[in-house]
């Protein structure tokens, strides 16, 4: 197996190299599109399954709504369809026929052609609200709390794997509400969801704020966010709330009759997590050894690997081994006993460590004669030998020791990566030789906001919500700033 | 809440509405495409967990693969293509823009035309096959056993509520083997997983057989499928599994070296599931009252209606229910109690009838005095007084009785509905009088069962894998036939 690239030597061609050799994902045939391999998409489905866990737990509800918008739905929303339509597929026919010139082929049947264009859903808010007009009459149909797990396309012209693909899986809520408060508490309430997952289950501290005008959501009113910090110094944008005012009740006529017996137009939000969040998984913790995964998210959490010469040494390791694995998933942990007889235990070794499972414990014959183990950490590659009586319990703290220790070394490196700045020629300074976040002072306007993008290529990530505010002056105009806001480069 | 109309009356009405009433789905804004309501949604979760875990069981994983097929490799298996041309979505640009003569409209931007049009999946043989391609060298790369879950679209041009839509979802297992019995062994044990789940967990009685060669999939060299009678006599086929042969590894060079150190064609093996089994579900136990749902697949198993006058009676009456309540979800049964004021007990029964609700729970005044409730069964619409005492376990029990009881009239109704026919004279008689699977003999050639079709509209559902061989001569042409198949009308 050949080492991947380090990260000190090319960030960008480790990740590639990481996501394709750890079996994680790969690009397709089709231009844009990734194929999720199995062990990559294991991963997602504990995402996918400890999130909607918390969707339900907060009452909501999935549902499933098409893949397809027609045009005159999707430009009813025109800040949205503005937003969109720069990178959408279309599906303009509905049949192949075989090609008169040639019978092998087909072509695309031009009597096929539909009568309306449609879209494949970049995100369902047009189609969700021209479905939401026929259930909301009164303020006893609201609020509505639904959720969509499902894929969407966006025609992405440079596409990474995880990070930027013209198709990705993700979910998307949709809710409904009678007022504004309501809905505002709302998209606040899945923020901290998502912030509350990351931190939680993936071990990826994050930064709650919410967007400028210019980085918002393309028809939302306000656009809360959770930003997380890569291992190269750029942020990455790991989940979006959206409050959406009541721009998409307006623009699909979605009216209800409150309780007064008044007739308004119902408050919206929209939020989502995308397959994106396996990048930031992966450029969270992982190393040049390959993964690292937080035990949370660890298709297999403990491997045993049998050291042996000869098939009696490997019955004998063999009989010790299911033993401890039985102990093991009696506690729920998941356990692989790899007695493969074609790879060597060095192999074996390098191959989980690619692979980021938690924990490895070996075992030869000496072992054997002691009663005990080897047991090596994935995260910070620390072998110790422990007794096998009690070792269940061991590891079962163990994996709970190494969830925090991830998260607590994510988290060093995150704040040690913030740096305050009250000059530009800081700031950019900072933004070449550190990278980072960067907590600066900005004059609250789009003008300021687009000259540091242009120049420095480093965006607003989000205005925090939960520090102190400290007041100064803006980077270029100098003028007056209550806050700090939170610059980086971004994937 | 208006009635639905009678099964007598109008069968196809009926399902109609009771897909919309009992809030599964509804039509949307997009031609031949569903709305997957909440209620129909949590239904079609407890499918797929159900499934999966069976998948998993089995030795599947899950993987995710493009949504579009680019042309050339879709044509690329001539039978398949031939198979789907006719009814696919086509992706033919990526981009919108502003119409010049209208600027609140959108239209297709002509500069954006794909180079090479894409297919939406029909079903992913093509560029899943195309994938397999570089995953598979040996032997030792064998078998893979994915499974995925997804959406597809079929351009239908008559569609119906889960039974008949352009887009649907559904898993598709596409496996790969070193050897031709291997493959028929995965194509027969997942017919197998099918027929178990359908009837172990949907309460839904199947035959299990093959398909005509003129019945089987595109691409295929045999179809296993397992077949279902509703109610009103038609089939439906409730799952099929494909042993392709070699031929999608010959389609997309998909070549390995055998342990012998041959190079070979790898063998392959694909089988689904929809959410076409939502209709089979609803056509196979639902009555004039709504849906009738085992408990396995119940989003709540047991109601309880608080019967009472007045806020004190209603705090009474909690009190004891919340009690029971927790009790039964100590058991792991969902239960939901009902204290809402606005609808009174008489909406609730009939709200809850026609949700499928397996048990109610009623609780008045009197029974409180008594510690007794009175207890109604979904299904048979029988009810009984029961102490509150050992309340917990009682309905433990009942919802087995239920699921069992649920699945032996099914079985009964269908076994009440499979003729034996020798002649054809007879064989139209029992289609139009009864319906109902006919156990008739055909003389093995597609002209028979083409006349068959087209004269009566009943096709050969599958050739039985488990009945007892028995010779004759065939309806029409009166050649000697080996065995009896099984015809149908079917949806």
């Amino acid at each position: 197996m050949a080492k991947l690239t380090s990260r000190s030597e090319d960030y960008s061609k480790w990740y590639n190299e990481l996501v394709v050799k750890a079996d994680l994902a790969e690009n397709s045939g089709v231009r844009g599109c990734m194929v999720i391999k199995p062990y990559g998409y294991a991963i997602w489905e504990k995402m996918r399954d400890e999130m909607d866990r918390k969707f339900k737990e907060t009452g909501h509800v999935n549902a499933y709504f098409p893949l397809f918008v027609p045009k005159s739905l999707f430009e009813a929303e025109e800040k949205n369809a503005e937003g969109f339509a720069k990178e959408c597929a279309v599906v303009t026919h509905y049949r192949l026929k075989t090609d008169p010139n040639n019978p092998s082929k087909l072509i695309v049947d031009p009597d096929a052609k539909l009568e309306e264009e449609l879209i494949v859903r970049p995100t369902s808010e047009a189609i969700i609200w021209n479905t939401y007009k026929n259930w909301i009459q009164s303020y006893r149909d609201l609020p509505i709390l639904i959720n969509q797990w499902a894929n969407v396309v966006r025609w992405e012209m440079r596409t990474r794997l995880f990070l930027r693909t013209a198709e990705f899986l993700w979910q998307e809520g949709h809710t409904a509400h009678a007022t504004k408060e309501e809905a505002i508490e709302e998209a606040e309430k899945m923020n901290n969801v998502y912030a509350d997952f990351a931190e939680n289950f993936m071990a990826m501290p994050v930064i709650k704020g919410l967007k400028t005008p210019s980085e918002r959501f393309a028809g939302a009113d306000e656009t809360y966010c959770i930003e997380a910090l890569m291992q190269d110094g750029k942020a990455l944008q790991a989940g979006t709330s959206h409050f959406l005012g009541q721009n998409f009740a307006k623009a699909f006529d979605v009216k209800f009759t409150n309780k007064e017996g008044k007739i308004e137009h119902a408050w919206a939000t929209s939020w989502g997590t995308s397959t994106r969040l396996m990048g930031a998984l992966i450029m969270t913790h992982s190393d040049d050894f390959g993964l690292v995964l937080p035990p949370t998210l660890a298709p297999i959490q403990v491997v045993i690997v049998p050291i042996f010469k000869g098939e009696e040494q490997l019955e004998q390791i063999s009989e010790v081994a299911l033993e401890i694995q039985a102990k093991l998933r009696a506690k729920g942990i998941s356990v692989k006993f790899d007695n493969d007889t074609q790879n060597k235990p060095g192999w074996k070794f390098a191959e989980y460590e690619l692979k980021g499972v938690p924990v490895r414990i070996a075992m030869g014959p000496r072992d054997l004669e002691n009663r005990s183990v080897e047991i090596a950490r994935r995260d910070n590659l620390t072998k110790e030998v422990r007794s096998i009586d009690g070792l269940d319990s061991y590891i079962e703290e163990l994996l709970k020791t190494i969830q925090k220790d991830i998260y607590d070394k994510a988290f060093e490196f995150r704040n040690g990566n913030i740096t305050k700045v009250d000059t530009y020629e800081e700031f950019k300074k900072v933004l070449e030789e550190k990278g980072g976040f960067i907590y600066a002072h900005w004059d609250g306007t789009a003008e300021e906001e687009e000259q540091i993008k242009d120049e420095t290529k480093a965006t607003i990530r989000c205005i925090p919500l939960d520090d102190d505010v400290e007041e100064g002056v803006s980077l270029i105009s100098g003028k007056p700033s209550k806050r700090r806001v939170l610059f980086a480069k971004a994937y």
